[in-house]
């Protein structure tokens, strides 16, 4: 029973199941299952006689039983293959919540017949399914991991279709081109000479230059506006990583959960038991923030091992802005300098001056007054201060990357944006193909060295949505084409 | 839209929603929608058409939709009163997962006119509209918060009516002795001999002690097994505290990160921003053992405030075993003597020779044999002997409760067992009801002093089943009477 999924891999129909919701303290626990003789398999540890004739879209509610006991009391949403996600015979278990109950009907079901989904498997037997394209696949992974409200927006807008649709229309650009040449390619002068009555448009192009070539330069366009939306669409994605740091006792925690309270916090996430920070993300203006508290690090850890202190320094390595707390009370060690001094060439850093309720600053403090904020962890004093530096901090690097593509995405609607670095190089591969071909082009080379490259781009398009790369060239090129011929 | 929950109380229909599983990084999020009004409060966001005619149990696909803009892709349950589990027209919405997807669909639903569900609320809906009764609601709560397979199995028992039938049964018999009681009391002993050959019964037993004093015996025996199952119960719900202690660098985080591997692990709990120490639970024996890492707390805690030495004393008070690490390659300090020799009125505990494969524990080691183990975090020596003698600690104190138990519990099915602590002080509510009233009948007091302290028996009882506590007590007692009468 535990070996179901030995050998199993993507591209079968096997049944499977996978928790579709986190186990843990909540009221319901979902478990999908999909795949061919799913329902039969179901169906000989819950109501048989119920599930075997209902319809599909129906929910039934019963209890999971195995070998005479009752193991939860659950609903089945029952979905007959094609009108499911997965286009299979797929059911959707709703069982108690808990650490217990879901595992109890997930061992039952494995009992049953099921395995283990692999990552992804749903969405990817719904593509093979043709379901859903690939962007609208990938949309669905972006969806789930948004960390703004801004980011779930942008990934709705291209699971709902938009980058798909705006990928489609600049591939109809190009197909359009390619075909055009590569008619010309399967006739031989003479040929086109005598059917100069239909194929005008053909030969008026076929004077030793690109036909389509207009067509072709906006098609780049919109290809280059799509490839520099991923700069800013990667921040919403990913976000930025703020990582709190100092010395032991310096406040690092209570400043951590201070900046939490502000209500920015989006969600938490477990240190679990392999790691001895604790980090959180939160939401400055659309921008998920990942704020990492480095307290325990060095304290905590293990001083044989020294693990702790290496943490430190890959965690800091990842920052994207570094906040060094100075314990007021304490004043400037030597430890701190050389902290600070080791930071000079890493990403933007402020000093935090802290506990300044009880010790103010020093009139000749020794670090530039941009760059050092007086703070109290304990009494919120200065947290909006240094709220907003963070956030103008974030501003100016997305700002760098933002003014050079501004002029360039004017005009292209926001929710036509590259999803995925997939999709990036991909559009970025059709970009240089398609450039490449404008270039010999100008140069008068045949268009038997250019009509490949087109083509290449066409390609790289299609792996983006995930068609077959050549059946819609051959289909748009023959439609045109005169019927008998 | 924010205020709708604003005077909202158990007890209304309003339409109320519920996130039933745990936001976070899954494939999907469950939102539970019920009340009155609730499947229009969702056709003004969602597939209007679809909807509004759909049959109870179908499952509906579509968008969630804001005032034009599409806010997520969902499944959508329609339940029709009174067939759904709050006997109120509901709705379960599945969302995608993520951090942001299901929020935003909760927001939209509260601007279409839900609030936000209190604690229990459906389930307290489910109860007022005679879905369940209140073993069973409570088994409801019971099975979520299962931490062993073995808390699951008996959750689900008494949700499947366990407890309810053995309550009813043992009302019967009381309600049996009582109606007798009282109807002795309804008549003149003139009536009762008027009427004697119908009341044979009564009348036999009407001589001065109580009728049907055999059953309420055979009811007190079965009330104070269920009561006396609750003592074991207890502790696979509770589960045991375990506590890892000792001074900073011996190993602690290791030894429990080491034990967590030991594939006994259930969940691990979110540490969270406010608390400086790790849990894990781990069932041994079936029983839920919390495992606390005590590391980080003194150590990262503000030295100003001594928050971490306040927390670690309020954890060891909690313990039910405490594991004192020592640090091998230092030997025993006086700050380790210190704390073990505070420990001694403490609970049972273990001092850990720790870091053992690189030094050996000293020939004349100062603590006693049987408390003292070596182990070794990094290389797993020791650990399975650690194991075993925390297991039989547990045992141990299991077993003084049970031991006096067993007799007792002989003949119980262990499915019926008391499962909260509402229902263990009702159940001895109960037995002291009717101890009293045996007392008194020994005595020979009037049943006028008798019948009340049975009637308070049964309804306590019914307390415990949530029925109202007279009418079927009433419906008992007028069902014996004679037609017309």
């Amino acid at each position: 029973m535990r070996d179901n999924s030995g050998g199993a891999g993507y591209g079968d129909d096997f049944p499977i199941a996978a928790f579709a919701t986190i186990p843990g303290s909540s009221a319901l626990t979902l478990i999908r299952c999909s795949g061919k003789g799913a329902v039969e398999a179901v169906s000989s540890v819950f109501a048989p006689e119920k599930i075997k004739n209902a319809p599909g879209n129906t929910v039934i509610h019963g209890w999971i039983i195995l070998a005479g006991e009752k193991v939860d009391e659950v609903l089945v949403s029952i979905f007959r293959a094609p009108k499911s996600y997965t286009g299979e015979d797929s059911l959707d278990i709703c069982c108690h919540g808990g650490a217990c109950a879901g595992k109890a009907v997930m061992d039952t079901l494995k009992s049953a017949g099921f395995r283990d989904a692999l990552p992804g498997e749903f969405t990817f037997r719904a593509f093979m399914n043709g379901k859903l394209d690939l962007t609208k696949a990938e949309s669905v992974m972006e969806l789930v991991s948004a960390k703004t409200e801004t980011g779930r927006r942008h990934a709705a807008a291209r699971l709902s279709g938009s980058l798909l649709a705006e990928i489609d229309e600049i591939k109809k650009l190009l197909v359009q081109v390619l075909s055009g040449a590569e008619i010309y390619l399967d006739y031989s002068e003479d040929e086109i000479g005598a059917d100069a009555d239909t194929d005008a448009d053909v030969l008026d192009e076929a004077a030793g230059r690109l036909p389509g070539r207009d067509i072709a330069l906006s098609a780049l366009e919109r290809l280059k506006k799509l490839s520099a939306s991923w700069q800013i669409e990667r921040i919403y994605q990913e976000g930025i990583t703020v990582v709190i740091a100092g010395r032991p006792n310096a406040g690092k925690s209570s400043l951590f959960n201070s900046l939490l309270k502000e209500d920015r916090s989006i969600v938490t996430e477990i240190p679990g038991t392999t790691r001895d920070w604790i980090e959180a993300w939160v939401s400055i203006d659309g921008i998920p923030v990942r704020l990492v508290d480095t307290a325990g690090l060095r304290e905590s850890a293990d001083s044989v091992e020294k693990i702790g202190v290496d943490r430190s320094r890959k965690l800091l390595q990842e920052a994207d802005i570094v906040l060094y707390l100075i314990d007021g009370a304490l004043g400037v060690t030597a430890e701190d300098r050389d902290f600070i001094n080791g930071l000079e060439a890493s990403p933007p850093f402020f000093v935090l001056w802290n506990k300044c309720d009880i010790s103010p600053l020093p009139q000749s403090f020794e670090f530039a007054a941009n760059s050092h904020i007086c703070v109290s962890a304990k009494t919120g004093e200065g947290l909006e201060r240094l709220y907003a530096a963070i956030s103008s901090a974030i501003q100016g690097q997305a700002a760098q990357q933002a003014v050079a593509q501004q002029a360039v995405l004017q005009g292209v609607p926001v929710t036509a944006a590259i999803g995925t670095e997939r999709q990036k190089n991909l559009t970025d591969a059709a970009c240089s193909a398609l450039e490449e071909a404008l270039a010999l082009a100008e140069q008068e080379e045949p268009l038997d060295i250019i009509a490949p490259l087109l083509r290449e781009a066409v390609n790289s398009l299609g792996e983006i949505t995930g068609e077959v790369s050549t059946a819609d060239i051959l289909e748009e090129m023959f439609g045109r084409f005169c019927v008998g011929k």
